[in-house]
């Protein structure tokens, strides 16, 4: 495996092997690390000494099932912190054939509104080669990725940036190609797309022809792993073929959070929302059907996913509106804001990955800025018309792309759901503590990816546990925030979770798949240690960052205002949310 | 002296003896403790637990020169540390007339859109009754200011908040009437203003008729002390009638910056601007002397000031543009954008009083966003359409209106002036580093008033010391922090340093003044621990909020871009900075 350096200063790169040190990191494990050690805590995000990391997982580019992941580090514009954000695309696999360990961009142009795309290839080791791509700025990213794709053939990977990162939002993301070359895969929250814009890299194109793949250093083992894994997730009821997600998506999550009083509405005001039904994963099912004339089940975002769970939105005509329309866009883009208008819902989801928008800071942002009286709560026109202004850059657009927290700033909104900068997703924290207290105390800035207590809370994985208490959820969500991060580098999607966590051989699959990649021979004890200690280096860098443990708080609002239905505030105590990381 | 409680929840208030613990206590000094006791330090500003405190001076209200100054405290929505803004103004001098030790602004009406003023009288102890003013919101100050004056009669003195704050801006400050009744006084800095929009509190207006005035302990120390300051004024070449300042204003800064290379310029890109003479304090006397046919010297900003700085820029008609222009709002709305065109600055600067905005922070905001490319450098009518946005809460107004940190999010802008979130004045800290150390390590946010090390690095007050170096400069950024604490206190205007540094026996006044008020002994060392002590209160209340000494930090281009003309960086330690707290 190799590392690659991307200089953008000069347009240079260099490849080496993998520094000894970290030789035992993959993913996320090593995007923080290299961001920890090389950039300093207190550069400016936009700045020419922060970094982009990309990092496929020790299982992306194997046979493994549903492990193609790819993560990307960064300081992030929105939080100020340490951030990874990954994806599932062919991308990730591409890049662990190509050996890559990881791809490094650094540097700074000097000539600014000029952008360049980079060309990796096999050519004994990788390969990589610039081309202008000034022309491709300024357009929607579905109308730009063909070029790609004229231009190096149709068996490449392609990873871009918008025109929200062009416009140097907090709110841009990182897009990969989805199995069917559309730009619509994203490592999307805090803002590393405008780090890669900063740096003049519009394009990263990886063409795997003649590389070598992963080497797999006990392949008896990692077969055995692959074995247990699949069975797990072909036999679990949430990510087996036509099961939950193969057929509703994950936005099957919205009746069940709805009914469980914990879909925010309308900005945070209540946890249940009348529209909910209408812009619900079974929904999208039943109209697909209706409008394709059949039963339509999810397709897989990247080679070798076998829980397949991204669905289609198809408009009355039977064409795409949308693919794939996530529970956490159809809650931002919907509930959050009032509307349960579907198909307006889906059109919004489009724009934002043709602009290159976080959809869950874009919903959020949407409804704080209706809160704050920009346009009323439900209007879905006028909600489409500012994700366009979002695109175009306007004063309007700005204000939004620069996320919730400067949205509330801006119009004076005190009901601001937001942890450390970033837009808390779809789980009402009052109604779900443990998810709550993974908001408040991750390095990530408000994420439900980063230790999704969900599972045991809402779904009953691992034994249901009530969401409305407090009791444990400091430790559980210390757990899954430890889990998530050896997970988040294996190069699994974090949905293989529902499977291993209640199916013991599962979990030892996840293992035994890595031990054979790698030839280590780590314990499940070994794993939980090695997450914890990525969380530990992340925490320390966002200490240096000026982040510490008073940003380790919710919004004040969410301690003060009863949440209907069930009327309850965030009662987690501040000694609490520090156990989660003072006891790691 | 009497504390009085305004609860804006319900429109009612009390009137209190003064607490023990805060009796040896006046103007920031109170302010500060009653809201680090108070106000959770996590609160969000803009809520209902954020207060707004008012306090004179210990020597407010008395006859001691230049010492009706007003401390405005709270929890700044701007840094979201906590703040102290101080003003001059008759309204100081009639709170301390009133007896009032502190006026508490408290509670959150529940119904929005609406204001209410208060009439603080005098019947035996002070009297507070309220008026609905709802219909006063909307307009200019200087539209409104008069109506009061008609309802309550001409001897009044007047506090209120503009347009800014009513839209909820970062940057909204507080208004106070000067001498000629214009509301042009402000406690500007750190968004305060919109603190007391959030309590629908539009009016404070005091009516000292009756009242007893402010006891003095110790009238012969007292009488002595105010002798002492008022021949140390009288003398000094900054101070005197006819001297720097009653000449020139503290605009006679913007050649002096300017030679020293230290005049922030075009977004502190450069330290000289070749515009710089046109908007010099020499420049608006020479100009006024010949629209109005003779030397017009300045005047004084509230009652029994006899160093009289506030200068009046007159348009060629010779009728009235702005009173005063003061050299941080000639620079912020002038150099730091480019312009030179000194009656579109004045022009501006009545702007920002009208809608209740901090010149500094609009100036800077403005200049961050012409980096950002909204409107080219140096046009200044450009510009006075902004400001004009600003007033009627346009998109484009409302990202200038949160300041200049957000205006360099919403644009992508990287060179970014701030420190904890405000804006810097202006002295540039590269040019001049004790400023610039002052500017890292206040409780307040980049502010040059809290420890104005300007006086010996460039006025050569107390002996001169050169502003390109470091040595030394961090112990006396700690010094002038913590005597400037107690200035703070005493109710004088700061201004007075430059005479009391210089003549002993100057300070040895301000000091008896204080004590002859109080019936105090407090020596030299006393008031440095006492301002001191007001440090480590304000800097506790920060670390609860999150604000720690990795807030301490300048923005990274200071350390990296070199400045000209003397291409300097800020080549200050982070340990250097942490020792101005840690050795206090």
């Amino acid at each position: 495996m190799f590392f690659v350096r991307v200089n953008m200063t000069d347009r240079t790169y260099s490849v080496t092997d993998v520094p000894e040190k970290y030789k035992h990191l993959a993913g996320r494990g090593l995007t923080s690390n290299v961001i920890a050690d090389e950039v300093p805590a207190l550069c400016h995000a936009l700045g020419p000494n922060n970094k982009l990391v990309f990092s496929p997982g020790y299982t992306t580019g194997t046979s493994a099932p549903t492990s193609s992941r790819v993560s990307v580090g960064g300081k992030s514009p929105l939080t100020g912190g340490i951030k990874e954000a990954n994806a599932g695309t062919s991308w990730a696999a591409d890049l662990g054939v190509l050996n890559i360990k990881a791809l490094i961009v650094e540097g700074f142009p000097e000539e600014k509104g000029k952008f360049w795309g980079i060309a990796v290839t096999w050519d004994g080791k990788p390969k990589v080669e610039f081309f202008e791509a000034t022309q491709y700025a300024g357009k929607p990213l579905a109308e730009v990725h063909p070029a790609m794709y004229e231009k190096f053939g149709e068996k490449i990977s392609v990873c871009s940036i918008g025109m929200a990162a062009e416009h140097g939002y907090s709110n841009s993301g990182v897009a990969f190609n989805d199995q069917y070359k559309r730009p619509t895969r994203y490592a999307g929250r805090g803002g590393l797309g405008a780090v890669m814009a900063t740096k003049g890299l519009k394009f990263i194109v990886l063409n795997r022809a003649g590389a070598p793949g992963v080497e797999i250093v006990d392949k008896a083992l990692f077969e055995e792993g692959r074995k247990k894994m699949i069975d797990a997730l072909r036999t679990h009821a949430i990510t087996k073929p036509k099961g939950g997600l193969n057929s509703y998506g994950t936005a099957i999550l919205v009746n069940i959070l709805n009914e469980a009083g914990g879909l925010p509405t309308r900005n945070f005001s209540s946890g249940r929302f009348e529209g909910a039904p209408k812009i619900s994963g079974e929904t999208i099912f039943e109209k697909n059907k209706e409008r394709k004339g059949k039963e339509v089940y999810n397709h897989n975002c990247s080679p070798g996913c076998i829980i397949q769970c991204s669905n289609t939105v198809y408009d009355e005509k039977g064409e795409e509106i949308t693919s794939c329309l996530e529970y956490e866009s159809a809650w931002a883009l919907g509930a959050d804001c009032g509307i349960d208008n579907l198909e307006d819902v889906a059109k919004m989801n489009a724009l934002c990955n043709d602009y290159g928008l976080d959809t869950i800071e874009t919903g959020v942002a949407i409804a704080v800025a209706m809160e704050g009286g920009l346009i009323p709560f439900g209007d879905s026109k006028a909600a489409i018309e500012l994700v366009h202004e979002m695109g175009k850059g306007t004063p309007k657009g700005r204000i939004l792309g620069a996320g919730a927290a400067t949205t509330g700033r801006a119009f004076g909104v005190r009901r601001v759901p937001v942890v450390k900068g970033q837009a808390m997703p779809a789980y009402e924290p009052r109604a779900v503590k443990g998810i709550g207290i993974t908001y408040a105390t991750t390095t990530m800035g408000a994420d439900h990816t980063a230790g999704y207590t969900i599972a045991p809370e809402i779904l009953g994985v691992m034994g249901k546990q009530d969401p409305l208490s407090p009791e444990g959820k400091a430790g559980l969500s210390r757990a899954f925030q430890a889990t998530t991060a050896f997970i988040d580098s294996s190069g699994h999607c974090l949905f293989i979770a529902f499977a291993i966590l209640d199916i013991a051989t599962g979990y030892q699959g996840m293992i035994d798949e890595v031990n054979g990649v790698t030839g280590n021979k780590w314990s499940a004890d070994d794993i939980l240690k090695l997450g914890g200690d990525i969380l530990k280096v992340e925490r320390k860098f966002n200490e240096a960052a000026g982040i510490g443990k008073e940003a380790d708080r919710m919004p004040e609002f969410m301690m003060k205002e009863p949440l209907p239905p069930h009327n309850v505030t965030f009662d987690i105590s501040d000694e609490t949310l520090d156990s989660v990381f003072g006891e790691l």
